[in-house]
């Protein structure tokens, strides 16, 4: 059920490395989070640089264009140790297998309830049994 | 109060579909949730096929290029049977009036204080009297 | 850390009008909400007329084409008192620097914890020691 949605400042990733971005995205949330096979819903968003601002060193981190902004909206049901497993996976895999520097890396996680999500047929899925179809 | 964010494929939709998409939206939270008259505020962003990219059969629901994710962002008031019927009257409406196919609307609900909304002169309206202009 | 998206309709803001939307908007944070410096993160988003739907007299606010929505993503650790000050400092700095009508502004916070942002690195810096790097 996680919505994932990247900004990024235009022209600065191929579409090679936009997948390579979601798929490392996918992958720490499976193996921090219990994401289930397949649970994969994302955006990626491109902004001309007026559009696309951001603090060059706020928190004394050397952010350049290449900047992500990634947005997890995610359910409120992980304690902090998974969160906190999920961020640093976030960023370790982006750097190894994607060439991400770590100061580019902004995550912001936004959590709501467990019923808040509908994956199709206008059910709650993961609070309701599936009378749909 | 709402604010409605749908995020699809481009070129999935015609202009018209995409009014008609806003408007079952609109008459669901109506119906369902006591939206006023005119408390609508939504935006369609289309994306490449590169930077739109879902689970095809996450939960074993076989999704399409023309998915809807939709991202409503609520007052927090709503008890759980009014979000229920929410859902079920977004499906059937954008079904049965829209032609959209119920495994392809993905619906998440973001729920956020009702202090949190200023509709204008930054008022927060539905918390304080209206003091402005 | 506040995630700021501001959604308006494709051509109404020229590029030094936008420079100064965000400005503002970070001006009032930092006056308002404690913001430290550089902490400035925030995307502008275009829409076609057909893609930015609102209410043109909802709460009887005539609202323009010029409209703007703004979702701003903070941490809940501020008060009511905080947070009204910032939509009333958003709404004054808006209309008298960048001449922006308050009938045109909309505003929603959308709360988190300070536990779900990482600035760079992985790391929750508003929780955890940075070791990284």
């Amino acid at each position: 059920m996680p919505l994932t949605q990247i900004s990024l400042r235009k022209g600065t990733k191929t579409n090679a490395q936009k997948a390579a971005i979601m798929n490392e995205l996918y992958r720490a949330m499976r193996e921090t989070i219990d994401v289930p096979d397949d649970d994969k819903f994302m955006t990626i968003s491109e902004f001309e640089p007026e559009d696309f601002v951001f603090g060059r060193h706020y928190m004394d981190i050397a952010r350049s264009d290449d900047l992500l902004i990634i947005q997890l909206t995610i359910s409120d049901t992980r304690p902090w140790e998974k969160k906190r497993a999920l961020l640093r996976r976030i960023a370790d895999g982006l750097e190894k297998n994607v060439g991400v520097r770590p100061e580019d890396i902004f995550v912001n996680l936004v959590e709501t309830k467990l019923e808040n999500w509908s994956l199709g047929h206008g059910i709650a899925q993961y609070v309701e049994k599936d009378t749909a179809a």
